[in-house]
């Protein structure tokens, strides 16, 4: 039998991303649709187009996986709250699919999907066993893979390293709680951190060319939130002591600005035996991850 | 062929315990030797005597499962630490095993083995998938099973869910770092708790004692631990997702006084859907676990 290859789509609140995926990763072809989000109807029909897109440029795709922002019950595939497309709350996934996508498909939250994504194609290649990506953007997402499949936990709501609690009296956070990971680690922290060193950027973009550019205060910046980026790798790595840790986002053109001191703090934070045998290395497929992940996990619905 | 049982032996620092468990967890018989710390080879010594002894017991035992006080590199079974056995430290437990021990065995650290036992025999009994154990003493130890095994990570040092980072600025550890759950969380914990509202007393387990009289002081101590406990249940629920977290140690004499408040923290800082699906229950085996499971664990290596 030939190479097969698979439809890895991406969906977020403005754009679905739609991609021909081939068995080790590379995306073969892309395309990019606008998303209405007033109706779950309206998304799904976007999807579809998606799909038949996808199978005019190639006739021999054989599955479909679809990356969902949100967060979805593993089991019935009913979304419980996606705060990018609230059209899709309360929605089963299944009833929407099914009239618009006539392959087998794979669902799974977008992180989740990026997370297999640099495991299997980017970062993690190469990987066997257990592997974690953080990605730094607006918030921190992410994903866990253990044993070479995604972690989903009871119902699949496992996977969500920027709301481990790292200040017991801290900020208040975005999900109800205080003093989550990233109430202190995100684009926002970055410039926040730039500011109270005496510094003015419109974005972490910014901050990060200018530390790269030799700026002080835009290095101690990094280095601030690379700190506190640290006590949440010590975390994972106290508790799952995984082979390798990803960071990725828009954060990461900081690079080793934010991961050096993020290594440093962790290393004092972990325990040294598991610390030293974890690697933290930086997420390599940026803004693909989510699209090659759909792609990849749409093999394991092939017979 | 007839049930077969297994020898389950727990190490610690002053004591080894040793028994005949069935397969169903039940001890049969058990002993207790007193241990001499000050070399490998005496304290493998007794490990041998151990299973003579339980031998002479039953013919028909047919592997030793052992847990081991301390830090172990999984691969390799090299005690990195062992922190109230030092004499192990460095140490190749194979060469010391095959000297003193004729069965096939499996070896883990005891704290794993407590998760173990309580897993399939304890309060995870009747979970398939995936369960956390933290047990509260003088620290927090614990385990973490999940796909319905022991889940070492890279090397073996993952499950420490003491040594979650929950205070980013908080107190020193014993491990090297700052601001560890068992900061906050520990019998020690419950006292200083309890003398910060004016009470007074030796252990924990009499302020638990008080607390179940009706004492408010004791009562409000325990709650102030809970919910820093809960804190820590937020990370693994948020991070995992299991079926089942078990809190066990001689703490949770204290029962619901301490887990109630912690699972009102834990429903506050937890992901609504991830807190709901997971269950947080009591474990039941007490100081039996480690023993029950590291006889569980050795039917693994039976043929």
């Amino acid at each position: 039998m030939s190479t097969t290859h698979t439809i890895g789509l991406d969906l977020g609140g403005t754009f679905l991303k739609a991609g021909v995926v081939s068995e080790d990763g590379t995306i073969l072809e892309r395309i990019r649709y606008a998303v209405d989000p007033s109706s779950a109807e309206k998304v799904f029909k976007t999807v579809g187009e998606a799909v038949g897109a996808c199978r005019d440029i190639d006739r021999c795709l054989v599955a479909v996986g679809l990356g969902i922002p949100g967060i979805m019950d593993h089991g019935t595939h009913v979304i419980m709250n996606s705060p990018n497309l609230h059209c899709l709350d309360g929605r089963a996934l299944d009833d929407l699919m099914k009239d618009v996508c006539p392959l087998p498909y794979a669902l799974d939250n977008d992180a989740n999907c990026g997370a297999y994504g640099e495991f299997v194609a980017g970062a993690g290649r190469g990987t066997t066993g257990s592997f974690v990506l953080l990605t730094i953007g607006t918030g921190v997402g992410g994903g866990i893979i253990l044993d070479g499949a995604l972690w989903h936990g009871a119902r699949g709501f496992a996977g969500e390293p920027g709301h481990v609690v790292i200040e017991r009296d801290g900020r208040p956070c975005n999900c109800g709680g205080r003093g989550c990971l990233e109430t202190r680690v995100s684009a926002g922290a970055v410039v926040a951190a730039y500011e109270s060193r005496g510094g003015r950027a419109a974005s972490a973009e910014e901050v990060a060319r200018r530390a790269h550019g030799g700026e002080g205060a835009a290095v101690e910046a990094l280095a601030d939130v690379g700190r506190d980026l640290g006590l949440g790798l010590a975390a994972i790595i106290n508790l799952l002591n995984p082979e390798v840790i990803a960071v990725g986002g828009g954060v990461m053109g900081a690079g080793e600005l934010l991961l050096g001191p993020a290594r440093v703090e962790a290393g004092v934070r972990a325990f040294r035996a598991s610390f030293l045998s974890t690697r933290i290395v930086e997420a390599t497929l940026q803004n693909d991850a989510g699209m090659v992940g759909a792609g990849l996990m749409a093999r394991g619905v092939i017979q």
